[in-house]
């Protein structure tokens, strides 16, 4: 999948979807083939057939391409809709697991955590990306709320963060692979805690409350 | 505060021990006056008064200095005692909130985080450096435990994870500041979970169960 040169010769959004479907999937290749510290947008150039100037306007840096992988594929996973809350943490918990336990996805979010330490743009992308991933999930706490399995007031981003938090601690700061184990905590950690009226929106903003 | 050159000069274990307290005052300085960015085993050797050649051989980069750093901090932070458990991770949680509140902290955990991203030798001292943090914090655990508060099977090593992680998730993922609500809602999880048995070694492994 080649960008045609010449401006005018099909529609711009269709271009531009082409582009980004080009570069995103050279980019997979390349992480594939060699890892996020060897991928170059010359590289990225080469293998998606996009001149290297085009990269560089629309996404600045190989960072901001690999984010856009990230949200990407982050917007192509689906939502977990069992008809049940607790069925359905447990599957998006399973979702996790799955997704970080490709090396390719771990040197992923790594390499992109590392990046945004040093770059407050590529920091801006990473947060946009967990944003809208996470804005997209919250519809499995929304239907629990209208099913009425959980406080009407509940925080559906805050229930979403705290199942999907422990697999980030667990790679990047305790530094050990995910497990089962882990799947099966925090998806029972979230369902309780949420449960419990732990997200309400009315929940007091600070110690312990019986 | 400098190392006396000469072998043989001071007891080994003296010697060593005020090499590693004049090199990590000089690296809280150097990361207060510049940051981790700016940090380089030569400012380090010159602000400690210790040979460069010393500080290479003991911490072999500058992130294992930092690493180091944050291991001696953590080694600092009492574990709460409160004698109810409930609290105690009220005050864990505010104590993890305060810590990561503070600029230069912020910057160090990122700091980290990324050289743990490029050098496998910082991802074991990471590791060690966290897993060291969490044990002696499991004390509270193993206190509730004591007490008839927690199934005595609770394994609390996942208490204190789960407790911690949703701080890092929000710093390093949703690369947002903590806040008063995180501290509750974080404490209250974690409580809720341990108290219903999530944590016990003996649950299974995998998928809801009722």
């Amino acid at each position: 999948m080649t960008e045609r040169p010449p401006p005018g010769s099909a529609r711009p959004g269709g271009r531009t979807a082409r582009t980004r479907t080009a570069v995103l999937a050279a980019a997979l290749d390349e992480l594939d083939a060699a890892g996020l510290d060897a991928l170059t947008l010359d590289r990225l150039a080469a293998r998606s057939g996009v001149h290297v100037s085009t990269i560089r306007r629309r996404w600045r840096t190989v960072e901001g391409v690999v984010v856009d992988l990230l949200a990407q594929h982050y917007a192509t996973i689906p939502t977990p809709d069992s008809g049940d809350f607790r069925q359905d943490l447990h599957e998006l918990a399973q979702a996790i697991a799955n997704f970080q336990a490709a090396p390719r996805n771990y040197h992923l979010i790594e390499g992109i955590v590392a990046a945004a330490a040093h770059d407050p743009g590529i920091a801006d992308l990473v947060r946009g990306a967990f944003r809208a991933r996470t804005e997209h999930v919250t519809q499995l706490v929304r239907r629990a709320v209208d099913r009425g399995e959980l406080p009407p007031d509940t925080r559906a981003t805050e229930v979403i963060a705290a199942l999907s938090a422990p697999f980030y601690y667990r790679i990047l700061i305790l530094r050990a692979p995910v497990d089962a184990r882990l799947v099966h905590t925090s998806a029972e950690a979230a369902y309780h805690a949420a449960h419990a009226g732990v997200f309400d929106a009315q929940a007091p903003a600070g110690g312990p409350s019986r």
